[in-house]
């Protein structure tokens, strides 16, 4: 073309993250201890793979229906009844979607209009302050403090409210944090959108994870009009490649964004929702074992990392990650993650891929494995007392 | 929520079809000869799915590349080369999505301005007009005629321009006229694309089902640095559910669409991936025999159509889809398309379902193979031999 281009300004501003850093340094390395990856290494339940191989044995891909298969929507709006005390309407209330990614994005582009804002407790996940970029609106970003145990200060959500503040938006249980808000905490959250009006979209997709049953903020009174739920079956059922997610919500709104998900999707992967529809089927002894050994790498991360010197961590009570706060190594977060790779060996992600509130924190992952999580933790734990004698704690931290 | 529904204005001005009015029209039948579906009835190759049963027995299924699994993505590059002359780099020009619908959607929103326009040739793909709507843009539809064999008109084409105009979208071979522009044709289209600087945009999902190599636009001179190529795997290989499609078009731009692509869907399915690299390596004897079937059937019903008196039908060239002109009915496309549900037993889709130049018309599939055609024609001609009887010709036309 001969015109500069002139490119739409909300997908031009969708920011390039430093996670690509982190990717190029660990390129063409094979010796790298992996406490990163989002990916657990784990095959779908036996169940799972049975029922998807009778699916591609007979042969067949059709479209789906628009908005989910029907007997999916059931299933689901079922599970959220169970689990989650929230009564869904599966023909209004419901969206099936590629992922939790797509429904993220559906809904943010429906309810936000220019300039409106999105509050985001952070450290946050890092895809949530993309989804309002993205949308033409903006995410507003609210500290959590690790002295708080990363629970929310209700002073300080109500301080970021403005007349353009439209929704509240994390993940419960949380990535990457590690941590669960109970009731009580989502009751601070729920006064606050009650009081101001906003929208709450919260994504549960580490609930199953969670040896409790856990409250869900949709089912605190008042806040069913109000909240969308969102989940899937990535990883619950180690399926992350097979894109199944899913959006409860109040009724007219969910009206539009099925409007734009027959726009941006047509329809959801045909196979990704035959596997879905078989996770309800599925023995829980084909992943309770599985999510026992990922809580008990968890727990091993979280001991051996709060015994090295100088680094504190707030207890996980579930999921994959934890965010231990490594300020002592006196490096940023970023400049560590990329010193631990070259240096130690060991792939981390920096604290502040997931929000400037991420500063010198790295978060760590059990997806690999306990093999990959004993050898990362030695070498993390060996790089940093190396750092500590070098005597350079305390002068570039990254905030 | 207490206040007004404040939702994005442009996701409010994506139009419902009447394509819901014919869904209803049809619920709880049984009995219907179907002339209307999309979803061609034959099962994958089997190549296709001995490789996706391998791939469902290995029991993993990951996150992929977010652009799409790197050895997909160039044999994806290899057929473009040999099948549209056009090279396309891999790693910087070509975007695996889910399906061409997610793909046209990231292209258009990532191009778009507020307002900027999209010039869509007319009778078109149902869904093309609602991208631009969807990302803030403007359709503004161009009449195709059938008198010229649905070719564009190029002084009408250039009269539709203005300062605001940034693409022409298209799709060739054609749904749902069925016809196919060649060489001559695309150098207008091409020409007027490099005189007034636009985009042009091309879905090629039916180009396998063409008898002849068929040239790209892409690979017209000048033409390459401006055309996105929008295919994918779901009607050429019959796995429409599993949403696997891709798009080639200039590195400064796909760049951005990627990112957008990350956003809106993380990556692209993994087993939708699978078969699509499954289907580079299969024996042209499992998909050849299929495609002279359904372009058997598609003569079959051209020669039934245009012998019902005042039926003509611009002759179709390969697809799935003829476009007869039923004006002689006296009804709108959308009295008749119900009108034929109700009172024959056959489900068709109205002309006017791909944009007001579609009046008059219905669309005709033969998606649900021989039986169903012979069946459904029949039925379409007593009915509108019976509808001339009743003279109720001419006066209630839908233009």
């Amino acid at each position: 073309m001969t015109d500069q281009l002139q490119l739409n300004p909300d997908v031009e501003s969708i920011p390039y993250a430093d996670r690509k850093k982190i990717l190029d340094a660990t390129r063409g390395r094979t010796d790298l201890a992996d406490l990163s990856s989002g990916n657990p290494d784990v095959p779908m339940p036996p169940y799972v793979q049975a029922r998807l191989k009778e699916a591609v044995e007979s042969g067949y891909a059709p479209y789906t229906d628009y908005y989910g298969i029907p007997q999916l929507r059931s299933r689901i709006a079922q599970y959220l009844q169970e689990t989650c005390a929230i009564a869904v309407d599966p023909d209004s209330e419901l969206l099936v979607t590629h992922g939790v990614q797509q429904a993220l994005y559906l809904v943010l582009r429906t309810i936000l209009r220019r300039g409106d804002q999105v509050l985001i407790p952070s450290p946050h996940y890092a895809n949530y302050d993309l989804d309002p970029v993205a949308s033409g609106g903006r995410p507003v970003l609210v500290p959590l403090d690790e002295e708080d145990g990363f629970t929310p200060d209700p002073h300080r959500l109500d301080q970021a409210i403005t007349p353009r503040t439209r929704a509240i938006l994390f993940s419960n249980p949380n990535n990457p944090l590690g941590v669960t808000w109970t009731r009580p905490t989502l009751e601070v959250v729920a006064d606050l959108a009650r009081r101001h009006d906003l929208y709450v979209l919260v994504d549960e997709v580490y609930r199953d994870f969670h040896p409790q049953r856990l409250t869900s903020i949709a089912a605190l009174p008042g806040m069913r009009e109000r909240t969308f739920v969102f989940n899937g079956f990535s990883k619950s059922y180690f399926m992350m490649g097979l894109r199944t997610g899913y959006v409860a919500g109040p009724a007219s709104i969910i009206d539009h964004v099925k409007q734009l998900s027959y726009v941006v999707a047509l329809c959801p992967s045909y196979l990704g929702q035959i596997a879905a529809l078989a996770t309800f089927d599925c023995p829980r002894s084909q992943v309770e074992p599985v999510y026992a050994e990922f809580h008990s790498c968890l727990e091993l991360l979280y001991d051996s990392v709060t015994r090295l010197p100088g680094v504190s961590c707030v207890r996980p009570d579930c999921g994959l990650y934890l965010f231990p706060n490594v300020s002592c190594s006196g490096m940023t977060s970023l400049e560590l993650s990329l010193d631990l790779i070259r240096e130690a060996g060991v792939i981390t992600l920096p604290g502040t891929e997931f929000g400037s509130a991420g500063a010198g924190h790295l978060r760590l992952s059990v997806c690999a494995g306990r093999e990959q999580v004993e050898l990362g933790v030695r070498r993390l734990g060996e790089r940093l007392v190396e750092l500590s004698k070098n005597g350079s704690g305390g002068n570039t931290l990254d905030r």
